[in-house]
């Protein structure tokens, strides 16, 4: 197949006109990435394998999508129109030796990794990074999600593209380096605060407390970042120097959670100063 | 007054034709719990003086709320019905030893600040935390705000609950060793998680993206939490053991980002190993 026909990728109407040329996808993982972008080309494309070194879950996922369950990548569609990687970034590298090259068009999901992975491996390569914390039992529609493109020219961005958009309604085009610093502050704003919410379910575990209750105070947290920078709405006795209760909150702690609050206790005290 | 007139405290109904009535209240303090919680009372209580050791600040809110503005503790009145002390801990005792003593019910605001604080310097007396990181320009109606309520004794826990009635419909009682852990668990659940969307925004700014970007990423992580814990829930390079992309984001940080992301990425790790 060429560029164009992806570019030309049957729109919802088109589809059932052309079942039987519809966009051929083989999905090479079976985590949550892979089952979520999997669960959502199957209205639009045919997922033709699923690839997984572990059978059990290859299967999982083309069950789903009525895709053949594949361990090797030697055995990979030759005839596909488009590869996605959906795995974890250590292992791309080792795909891209493993599986044959083809001519269809390669497209890796990582937020981290450059689009140069790819480079003098393949011919027509591009990357589709979903910024959202995607999980399998996900509870934000792919129609929402914001994703972003890149591909190794204009003719291969339209095409990547193209494919996101038929997944969802919000899809930017992003080159690596902005992706990489998206990427890592994702990790804050998101893997980051999700494991304060983990260390305060401990905490409120231990004193007989269900973490529901701390749910009103955490989304009224993240409502206010709707008309003030989090800066701005910083509170909390770091925030207003009260070193009476910093102390007090101290002798309650021990192990990692001492060491982060005083590491973030210290770090709001800093940026409190230096933005009065 | 006795604590009986508290308990008949006048409803939304009886205001009007009690006007002469109501309850006068003497607030101390003018930050954001003082502000939200004055403003939430004028609706059903005569808030007549407002006292901050900055006539400004005192100034401010007391205009907001029609009451009179003083600094002097000595110059409270002296027959109002209730006292709110909403200061920084450090400053609940100072504000004790200072203000005359009255027949007043004497409330703190603090979730840190035992109830022990007032013993041998007041006779009725008790504690109202609103869990929730108050702001002057609060988006959470005070009618939303969970507030926790404790008296010395039975009658004025009634008095206290009664109070906290007219300005929440989320009242609930609790002893100050659990109200400690409570606001402990905030801290991370709420205070540091924010300080996480700020270091994301700095992140953000320095690759030229606005932070409004990684909004729909924050609200998705945190619409997660009502079907599954945050344990259950997270993800990102350290709860997959992706050693690649930590070592590469790790190269791009420098200073507290790059001792929180460290220290932060390890917390995960042994969560994730210990959950497992």
């Amino acid at each position: 197949m060429s560029g164009s026909n992806i570019a030309n990728f049957p729109s919802p109407g088109e589809r059932t006109a052309r079942e039987g040329n519809r966009m051929r996808v083989v999905m090479i993982g079976s985590g949550n990435v892979a089952t979520a972008f999997a669960m959502s080309l199957k209205q639009c494309c045919q997922v033709v394998q699923v690839c997984s070194r572990t059978l059990a879950n290859a299967r999982t996922l083309a069950t789903k999508v009525g895709a053949q369950a594949i361990t090797n990548l030697k055995n990979i569609d030759l005839t596909a129109h488009v590869y996605i990687i959906a795995v974890g970034d250590d292992a791309i590298a080792g795909v891209l030796n493993d599986a044959p090259a083809t001519d269809g068009l390669w497209i890796h999901t990582s937020g981290s990794t450059p689009i140069d992975v790819f480079a003098g491996k393949r011919r027509r390569y591009g990357v589709l990074w979903p910024m959202q914390s995607l999980s399998k039992s996900n509870v934000t529609p792919m129609r929402d999600v914001h994703l972003f493109a890149e591909g190794i020219d204009d003719a291969t961005t339209r095409e990547v593209t193209t494919i996101a958009g038929a997944m969802s309604r919000n899809v930017h085009m992003v080159n690596s380096h902005d992706r990489l610093r998206m990427h890592l502050a994702s990790v804050f704003a998101c893997n980051f605060s999700n494991h304060m919410y983990t260390l305060a379910a401990e905490l409120l575990h231990d004193a007989g407390i269900p973490f529901e209750a701390m749910l009103p105070l955490i989304k009224t947290t993240v409502e206010k970042l709707d008309s003030m920078t989090p800066a701005q709405s910083q509170t909390g006795p770091a925030a207003r120097g009260d070193s009476s209760i910093i102390d007090r909150h101290m002798q309650m702690l021990d192990g990692d959670k001492r060491d982060i609050y005083n590491l973030l206790t210290r770090s709001i005290i800093s940026h409190t100063k230096s933005g009065e």
